[in-house]
C-alpha cells in the first residue's frame, strides 16, 4: 500500500463533500471551512485514509485522477472538457508511444491529457502564440509532473510545424481551416486529425477545408455528459448540465494526389453518412480471408 | 513514413464510404462490393495511400485507430461503447503503467481499451466465468496484438480476485453490488472503482452497496454521443442516435474504519451533489499554501 | 391591428434584452434599468410597437404568449416546465372542450396551460391540499384571465375525485401510485392518464402501480430542450441547459376485468417496447378496409 | 360513458402490443396478425373495453389521441414530429380562437395539430405549392374530422399571403428567409413567427433574415425526446432514439421603423443570450406596480 509523500498532489474530500487539491510540503498547512489540515499529518499516511483537521473534522486522503487534475486546470481554458478529451484520445488513437502535435496550448489541459496518455516513450509538441498562456501551461505541466513529455513552442502555426510524421495532430484554435496544409505536412501517412470548435459555422468551414485539402473519413460529433444525483432511493439527473462545449471534428490525412482533389472531396461527402451507418449497424467488417471478424459469426 | 506490412491490420475505406478491416497476408485477397483487393498490392504501400481494386475502384489504406478496433469488436459485447470507454479511462485514471482488474471480460472490448492504455508496463487482469466468451476475448486480443498485457482468468469473482493493490477495478457484470467487498480487498488505498449497468434499478442497488461498503466520492453519469452528417453546406445531426448503452458509476475505495460505516454513507450521500457542483463552478481548489492553483487568479 | 388596453398583460423587452411582464393600469409606471415606462404611453399603442422610457430607451411592446406566462409562473412550481407541457397536452389529447382533472395544483402553471387549451367549452378540475398553494394558484389564474375554466378544490385526493368520465387526468404529486384507483374511477373508458415525477424510483413505482391497476399502453419519456445562441455567424448551443425536470409517464384507463389483472400487466410490460418501436418505424397502421392510411402507399 | 360509433377512428392495441388505427364502418373487418376483428363487434362498445378477434385474441379499444393521429400521418412528412409540435404550439401561443398561417402544408400533420388547437372558433390557412401534397393533406384532414377549420391554398408564397393580422405564422419550407417580408405583412403587430429547418446553415440564414426584417426576440432551440422501456424492475432508456428532426426558430413581428433596422438587429443579437438567461434564472419579471409577480416573493 503506497503512502502520501512530500511533493505528491493530494485530493482532500471533506465529509461534507468539499474538495481541496494540495501539493504536500513538509510544514505546510491547508486551510479549509472545517479547520486547518497539517501536511505533516498527511505525509506518510496511506492513500484512502481519513485525516482529521485541527477541528477534528474528517477529510478523505486521495490521489487525484487525471480527470481531477484536468477539472482543476479547466478554469483557464474555456473549451476542452474531460468529457471530450477521453473520446478525442480514442478517436485519434493516442496511447503510449504516440507522437502528437497540438495547437494552441492554452492553459495546458489538453497537453496534460496527451502527455499522460503517451508517456513514457511518446511525445507531445504543443504550439501557442501567447507567451502568458505558454507560461501558465508550463507551470501546470510542471505541477502535475508531466513536463518531461511535452515540448512547448511559442509560434504562429501559419509558419508550419517543425515535426514530421507525427501520429496525430489536434487543433484547438479559432480558425483551424487556415492550417490544414501545415497539418498535412506534419502528419504521417493516414495520420489522425482532430479539432474542437464551438460554433456550427466553424464546423462547416473546417469540413469544407478538410475536403479541399484531401483529408478523408471526416466525422463530426458532440458529447453530452449527464450527471446524476447519486442517491439510491431518489436517483435522478442533475438539474443543470453543460449544454455545450464544442463540436469535435475528426479526419485522416491522405496521400491522395492533388489532381483528384475535387472528386475526392465529393466522395468524402457522400461517404460519411453511409460509413457512420455502417459502423452503427455493425456492418463494417466484411473480411473473408484471414478476417479479423470471423469469430463474430460464432457468437452473435 | 511507415508502410503496411504483412500481419498488420488495415482499414480500407472505399471511395463510396464502405469500410473493411483486414489482416494483411501475403497472397491474401479482400472481396468488396467494388471488386477484389489483393493484399500483395497493399503490403509495402505507405499508409494514407489509395489502393485500386481489380475493378479500378479506389480504396484508402489506413491504420485503424483503437476506436476503429473497438467498434469492430463491439458486436459481441452489448454494452461498453467507445463513447463510454474514453471517459471511463480518464475517470479511473488509467494510463501507462496502471494495474487494472476488470470483470466480466465479455468479448474483450474493454480489455483491449485497457491494455492499449496501460502498456507496456501496466497490466490488465480480466475475469470471466464463461469459457466461450473467454476464448473469443483471447482471440480478439491476439488479433489486435495486445495479449501480452492481459491475463484472462476464468473465475466466479464471488470467490475474490487474486491481485492486491490494483490501481483501478471495473465491473461490467449484472449485479456488481455483490462483489464490492472483493473489490475493496483488491484495490489499493483510495483506488478507483468503476462500473457500467444498463438499468436505473441497478444504479440504485450499486450506489446503496457502495455506501454500505464505505466507498466514497460516488458519482453516476451517462454519455450521449451525437454524430453529425459532415456536409459543410448542410450540417445537421444524424437522424438516429444511440439513446442508451449504460450508466457509469464511479467511486473511490477508502480505508475508513467499518464502525463509521453508516455515518460515512450518509456523508457520501449528502456530499455528492455539492461536490459535483463545486467542480462545475470551478470552486474546487482552495489551496492557499504551495497551492496548485494560485496561477488561476493571475489569468482568469 | 389590435392595441394594448388597460387590464392587458404586456411583455416589454428592452433593446438590451431585459424582459418585463406588466399588467397595464391607467396611471401606472414600470421601473426598469433603463428608466421608467409610463403605462399611459403604452395604453392605446398597437402591439409590436416600440415604446420609449423617460430616458428615451426603447422597449418593444408585445403580448405575452402562454409560454411567456408559464415561464413567469415557473418559480413557484418546481417541476412542470413548458418543454414538458406541450408534449403532455398532445399525448393526453387535451384540446378545446376537454374535461381534465389535475392534482396537485401547485402554483397553477399546469392549470393555466390546461385552461388555455380546453377553453371555452372544456373544464379543468384542479385538486390541491395546501391552502396557500391554492390561493397562489387562484391569483395566478385570475391574472392571466383563465379562472373561469378552472375549479380549484382543496382536497386530499386519497378520498377520490368528484368528477366522472373525465377525458384526461394528470398527477403531479409525490406518490402518484397511491391514487390510481381513484384515477380509474374518475376517467372515462380509455381515458388519458399522465404524470410527472422527478426520480427513477418513482417511475418504477408508478409503472408497477399502473400495471396492477390495469392501465394499458404505458409509456415513459423525458424531454431535453436545448437552446441556442441565436447569432447567425456564431451559431452554437447555450453553454448551460436544464439537465432534468422530470420523467413523464403516460397510460390509458381500461375496463379490463379485474380477474385478468395479472395477465394484463404482463402483456403491457411486453408490449411497450414493441409498440414504441412500431410507432417509430411507422408500422403502426395496418388497416386494410376503410383504412385511414391507404394514402400512405400512394405517396411514400 | 361514451361508446364507439360508426365513422369514429378507433385505435386497437393487441395484447402483444401491436397497434391498428381503424375507421369504423358497419360490416367492416380489420385483419390483424391475431385474426380478424369485426367492426360490428366494436361499434356500440364502450371505449377502454377489450374486444376479441375471431381467434379470441384480445384487443384494447381506444380513442386515438391527437398524438396518435399525428404519428400515423408522420410518414408522409419528413420533419415535424409531435415532440416539436407541442412546444411550437406553446411558444407560438396557439390556442382556441387563434388565426394561423402555415406553409408548406406537406401531408397536413402540422395543419391537423393547429386545427385541433384552434377549433372551433379559430382558423388555419395552409399554403402548399404541390397539388399532390395538398390532396393528401385534404384527405388526412378529412379523415380526422378537422377539415372545417383549415383553408388549403395552392400557392407560391413568394406572392404573399391573402390574410392580414393573423396571430401566428409557421414556415416549414426549405428557404424560409425568402418569405419574411410576406410573413411580416400577414402577421398582426407583435405576432408570433415560427419555423423548423433541418440544417444549421438554414438556421444561420434564417436568423440573419429575421434580424434584417426587424423581427425581435429571436430564439433557436431543439428538442430531444428520450423514450424509456416502461418496465418497473428494469427501467432504462430505449437503445435507439431520434437524434434530430429539426431546429425550431421563433421570433416576434415588430413595427419598428425600417430606418432603425440595422441598429435593431444588433440589439437583437446581443439581447438573445441575456434574455434567455433571464428566463432561466427566473429573473424575468420586475414589475413593481400592479405587478403580476408580487406573489412570488410571498412564496418562494
Amino acid at each position: 500500500m503506497s503512502v502520501a509523500k512530500e511533493g505528491d498532489i493530494a485530493l482532500l474530500i471533506s465529509k461534507d463533500g468539499k474538495r481541496f487539491m494540495v501539493r504536500l510540503q513538509a510544514g505546510g498547512t491547508q486551510h479549509t471551512h472545517r479547520g486547518m489540515v497539517s501536511h505533516d499529518e498527511i505525509i506518510g499516511q496511506p492513500w484512502g485514509r481519513e485525516i482529521m483537521s485541527h477541528r477534528e473534522y474528517p477529510f478523505l486522503l486521495l490521489q487525484p485522477s487525471i480527470h481531477d487534475l484536468l477539472m482543476n486546470v479547466k478554469r483557464l481554458s474555456q473549451i476542452v472538457y474531460p468529457k471530450e478529451i477521453g473520446y478525442l484520445l480514442l478517436k485519434m488513437n493516442i496511447g503510449p508511444g504516440a507522437r502528437v502535435i497540438e495547437a494552441g496550448t492554452g492553459s495546458g489541459a489538453m497537453a496534460i491529457a496527451l502527455a499522460h496518455a503517451v508517456r513514457p516513450t511518446g511525445r507531445v509538441y504543443s504550439y501557442e502564440q501567447r507567451e502568458d498562456m505558454l507560461r501558465a501551461a508550463a507551470r501546470n505541466l510542471e505541477r502535475v509532473g508531466l513536463s518531461a513529455y511535452v515540448e512547448l513552442k511559442q509560434r504562429d502555426i501559419g509558419e508550419g510545424f517543425d515535426e514530421r510524421d507525427v501520429d496525430a495532430l489536434f487543433l484547438d484554435v479559432r480558425e483551424p481551416w487556415l492550417y490544414l496544409e501545415q497539418a498535412r505536412e506534419a502528419l504521417t501517412g493516414g495520420g489522425f486529425f482532430g479539432a474542437l470548435v464551438p460554433t456550427t459555422n466553424q464546423v462547416s468551414d473546417l469540413v469544407a477545408g478538410l475536403e479541399l485539402h484531401r483529408f478523408a473519413d471526416i466525422e463530426v460529433a458532440e458529447i453530452l455528459l449527464r450527471g446524476y444525483k447519486a442517491v439510491a432511493q431518489r436517483l435522478r439527473p442533475e438539474d443543470r448540465m453543460v449544454g455545450h462545449t464544442g463540436y469535435m471534428i475528426f479526419a485522416r490525412q491522405t496521400n491522395r494526389p492533388p489532381e483528384n482533389g475535387e472528386a475526392a472531396s465529393e466522395a468524402t461527402q457522400d461517404a460519411t453518412p453511409e460509413a457512420a451507418e455502417g459502423i452503427e449497424n455493425g456492418e463494417m467488417a466484411d473480411s473473408t480471408i484471414a478476417g479479423l471478424t470471423d469469430d463474430l459469426d460464432e457468437e452473435v
